[in-house]
């Protein structure tokens, strides 16, 4: 396997499964661990995983789940060559692979209405006038709406999934109010919602989102908090288990 | 005071603030002590409850919060005379005052735009074909959607803020994603939002919710969770120091 400069290959999971990432250019976070745990995916599904950067999602859930097909959609060349290097390290070639392009036009590469669970951890952060410093590069672009917004995510998504497919999405809670009316204009429904705290007595300071095609607006669950850190700077149980499935 | 059959005097604070209730027509509930614990209310503000009931959340804030004035809006005869009489027993007369009447029609007690704080604990439950057994209990009007809805209660209480004005419900988190639209749809921006956990490992089964009069929408805080009980049944210190502050 060629590395390029300060790539390294780090383990995802303590069954093995491995990502290639470089601090330089972009390493997966906590945030894609989450979503990875919290989506619910069967043997046998069709996965697409929007904004995969270097593929950290879709290789936690392939690592995790035997059978199941995941496509992975990334803008950017380093980090879709990234995921694809990583696909062949781990031999998921054959049920994983890697497009690279804008993820509005995912529809021209997997077929609408053929999708069992979308996956996606967008860019988080409102592009502001001055709010970013380097727009070209690798992390302003996995964080800042500069190529695509959540809007395009939702759309996309309801566009992939079967009637009663179901889409994970992780995000910020200060767009809460947002992320829901523009779940509900793209037709997918909250099904469960948890919000992860740093620790028990802080606020939240991600939100993970399940949807679903075409379901009712009503009844969604809040499920039991996750807190990362116990009062003793540790990880709690709950999440020191997501490592060490 | 006169106390009517099967009527009882309960303390609702360890600073003596008293309240009538009965068990046969209606008792408040841990929904209204956490409203009024959740509410932020500064003295001398102008208050209002919306659907008082037998007036627990007015009277929990008006024994915590010295020179407030608070107004209870309560449609069942029966309820607004024990919120009367339970006022009158702690001595609030001079600030606390109880309408009798359907909340739709507050704006004719109370002047638009006059108010720092709207308080609402609302009916809960939609009403659908079969699912009010019996429609003219206290209990159930206080319940169901009977004679009222969550989209009445948003429109008047932003009728009755200030500009910048605050409003507190508590309600079921299994209608968050229409409460939220509701909100909006009455230029109400949440701010700050509170999921309530019967324990730590449980769903949320409430949510409290401060909203602004004109507020921007993007922004809202996801509290810590609340957690009613700990894993050995008693109440966690946070709950207990409600009755105790």
């Amino acid at each position: 396997m060629d590395l390029a400069a300060n790539e390294r290959i780090d383990e995802l999971r303590r069954d093995g499964t491995k990502i290639i990432q470089s601090p330089d250019v972009f390493a997966f976070s906590l945030d894609a661990v989450l979503l990875a745990d919290f989506a619910r995916v069967r043997r046998q599904d069709q996965v697409v995983d929007l904004a995969a950067g270097n593929g950290a999602v879709g290789l936690f859930v392939a690592g995790r789940v035997p059978g199941v097909h995941v496509t992975m959609v990334e803008l950017q060349p380093q980090l879709a060559a990234m995921a694809r290097r990583s696909v062949a390290l781990n031999h998921f070639d054959d049920r994983v692979r890697v497009v690279e392009g804008d993820l509005a036009k995912t529809w021209d590469h997997v077929a609408k209405d053929s999708v069992d669970v979308v996956m996606c951890n967008p860019p988080y952060f409102k592009v502001q006038p001055g709010s970013v410093q380097n727009p070209n590069t690798a992390l302003a672009l996995a964080r800042h709406e500069l190529t695509t917004d959540f809007a395009t995510v939702a759309r996309i998504t309801a566009g992939l999934l079967k009637t009663g497919g179901k889409a994970f999405f992780v995000h910020r809670p200060d767009r809460l109010v947002e992320l829901l009316s523009t779940l509900a204009d793209a037709d997918l429904a909250p099904k469960r919602i948890r919000f992860v705290h740093p620790k028990a007595g802080k606020e939240a300071n991600m939100v993970l989102i399940e949807a679903i095609r075409t379901g009712r607006p009503d009844g969604v669950r809040i499920m039991p908090p996750f807190v990362v850190y116990g009062e003793d700077g540790q990880y709690t149980p709950e999440m020191a288990a997501i490592f060490n499935d």
